[in-house]
């Protein structure tokens, strides 16, 4: 008689084909260990050694406190993009910006939209926030068209005191200057450090929107080169901060955009003593740090230099594009960005603060990140997998540790900024490489936004993404 | 038998003597003839005649669609303010924003609200205008949280090209820009047209939250002297472009911060001219038109010159100061405009906007601002009159066309900075004369904020006021 095939192996083939004929897709969450155990009237030790199983094949991996996932194979075969590493070069910004005329198709909402950095309005919790919104201006009645004199609301300062001990932080309330949105943080910080002429070194790639900001300020930018999972290069930095007179260096050391990485702790502390032997003033941009995918919150570089570091943050990239609330803690700079911002929008919207400060507050806003960042990781393994498949041999792709963006370097004939033609006449929207750099350098990159939840709609596009890179290939 | 005195001669007695005592002050309303009539049981053509008889003596005056008012008859024997004759000089605002460390105690809601320019709450339609934002916010779900990615919501674009009509403009919805309340606009407007060490031709007086702009932008200062009635000395000017390179001209013809004069309209026809001829760029703030009390919405400066003027506008001071929407029409100017914001604060608030438009489109902003512009007139003429009663002899009192606010100046030993302090400690805001002039000129000058609804508290601070004003006149 032959051996029979155990019960657990059975199981773990039947999936096992499920995933290789795409039934379960790269990212997929696999039921509970329990609900399938209960499916399938086997125990629970019996299930859970089918999925041990499939791990052990590399099929699935667990997830701590989250559960069994199926892998992105192709995705994790592909190697991250490496590190450019030409000397950094000061750059004087006196071209158009770039991003001026392409602005407009990455937010056109007629595309498939990989283009701007925003997460799917249904994956946001805006009923919930609005509803809270319209609660609070029945509350407050004929006062709800008030003046949020700045530093703005006291409620929401205080949220974000807070929530600072978590960051690796003790602000007080009256640290911080509630902004419109993360850009006039950083507009103001820079403003405040800078003037018109100075140098700044920024990330080489850095969020494209920094490179607007440097440019309408008259700054030059000297873009040092980023390595996928460390983060910026400190020797190059350090050695350009030996040769070059710089005002300010500005990162983005947790879940950076585009890349997605969380600089390690002790670089982190590197950074700051680098900096500060320089006498260069750091401003962080921490957007979106709520976002990384396992273990605790990030702490930020204000952590480990609290005297030389403007810390920048917003909530438009996490919960509410449209309420603009962002904030900066601006160290012994605070009182000079009081009075820049009372110079360039004296103060902000009154109800979107408070409706912010009491989803915070209430707990509201923890229970919807710890859920969301989530999707995005399925969302982001999806796509590796997708690009993985689709796209030429060759092409590289960051690790995100956080977040719902995906760097993607491309064979080295292939043209961003060509490739963003045909896409959009396709019907798709993608962010160009050259956006991501003071300098227009990578030309064959391209960022992704992973931020809607997984359809057929793009997963054709991605495959009309892949043909058009291959056919730049010639393939 | 002698001759018995006619009843509407009895009538205006009574309503003389309730004048001279005080049980009717400057400013109030009368009943209305018809009201009077049927009250005193009297013929409407006889109540009418006491009070023909009433205004005959210089007691009343009566305002066209409105009716019978008391006059302010103390005040209307005090002169208006004397322009300034003094030579304009370039100044370079190095010095500290005197501004920044009066700032808390303009807005602070626990001293009588003479200083900042801001109308009470409760004269604002807030609890309307924020149940019209919640229910935007109901209907839009998810999306209410979406971006108003710029030039900003479409909506209200639209309205405000329909109401351009009215301004004697045609401006299309696309050449506005919605701007973080009237400073956003005004900041973007002078970074378009001027580079850091440009001079720009300002009012003296003027708002004084331009010259903190000014000052941040690093713009020089170059204050020609206003007439109390007429606006900005066109001869003064002339003679200054002809000896100055200016990069901009910024005025508010319309409803004067801190006047309230209106520019007659060959006077503003004349300044584009001037301005066109030496290459100015004319920025207009409109801020306060609306508010202007009698005939037709008085046109902007922009109907006289499309192409040179840009035109500034706000919500703020007239709707929902913390609902922060201004706007800006940036002629050709407004692509550079449009970059400088998106690199400045990206886009504004979306259901701020949203509700403003729908205010303005549904009528009810039309018909809230035909109620309170008499409210603002009748409170601005009580503290005329309670002013012109309190103060020494010497005082001068601007004649607002419009608005709310109060322009005085004092006779030349007041210090009103000290004046400030000491009001100050009295538990009254004060906005002192220095700060509406980037030279701090107007040393014995003080603007007044009467947005407020007349109150005890009120005219007991005005008592105070007065008495510390004689004090330091030494009476």
């Amino acid at each position: 008689m032959e051996k029979s095939v155990p019960v657990y192996e059975r199981l773990a083939g039947v999936l096992g084909g499920m995933i290789e004929s795409r039934s379960l897709r790269a990212g997929d969450r696999m039921p509970s260990v329990r609900h399938f155990s209960s499916q399938h009237r086997v125990s629970v030790p019996t299930a859970l050694r089918a999925y041990v199983t499939l791990e052990t094949r590399g099929l699935i991996e667990a997830r701590p406190k989250s559960g069994f996932y199926v892998r992105a194979r192709q995705a994790d075969l592909t190697p991250e993009p490496v590190k450019k590493s030409a000397a950094p070069k000061i750059t004087a910004l006196r071209n158009e910006d770039p991003a001026a005329s392409l602005f407009a198709d990455l937010t056109n909402s007629k595309l498939v939209p990989f283009g701007a950095a925003l997460p799917s309005a249904n994956l946001l919790p805006g009923i919930k926030l609005t509803r809270t919104m319209a609660a609070i201006g029945r509350r407050l009645g004929a006062d709800s068209i008030s003046y949020d004199a700045s530093p703005g609301s006291e409620a929401l300062r205080r949220e974000l005191a807070r929530r600072s001990l978590d960051w690796g932080c003790a602000l007080q309330a009256d640290d911080f200057l509630i902004t419109i949105g993360g850009t006039e943080a950083l507009s103001l910080a820079l403003r405040a450090v800078c003037k018109p002429g100075d140098t700044v070194v920024v990330e080489a790639p850095t969020y494209f929107g920094l490179t607007s900001i440097l440019r309408e300020l008259k700054l030059k930018a000297l873009a040092v080169p980023v390595d996928s999972s460390d983060g910026i290069d400190l020797e190059s930095l350090e050695k350009t901060l030996r040769k070059n007179r710089v005002s300010a260096c500005v990162v983005i050391p947790n879940v950076h955009n585009p890349i997605g990485f969380v600089m390690p702790e002790e670089r982190k502390r590197r950074l700051i003593e680098i900096c500060a032997s320089s006498g260069v003033a750091v401003i962080e941009d921490d957007t979106y740090a709520d976002l990384q995918y396992e273990g605790p919150r990030p702490r930020c570089l204000k952590a480990f230099g609290d005297d030389s570091v403007i810390l920048c943050g917003s909530y438009s990239k996490k919960l509410a594009p449209g309420y603009r609330i962002g904030y900066v803690a601006g160290a012994k700079w605070q009182a000079r960005i009081l009075a820049l911002k009372q110079a360039s929008t004296l103060n902000g919207p009154l109800l979107p603060a408070l409706a912010v400060a009491e989803f915070l507050k209430n707990g509201g806003y923890d229970r919807y990140v710890r859920s969301v960042r989530q999707e995005y990781r399925n969302q982001v393994e999806q796509m590796r997998e997708a690009i993985a498949e689709s796209f030429p041999k060759g092409v590289r792709l960051s690790r995100p540790k956080g977040g719902y963006l995906l760097w993607c370097e491309m064979p080295g004939q292939v043209d961003a900024l060509k490739l963003f033609k045909q896409a959009r006449e396709a019907g798709i929207s993608i962010a160009p490489g050259p956006l991501f750099s003071p300098t227009g350098d990578f030309r064959n990159y391209v960022r992704i936004n992973c931020g809607h939840p997984w359809s057929s709609v793009i997963e054709r596009a991605i495959g009309v993404l892949g043909h058009l890179v291959k056919r730049q290939c010639g393939g």
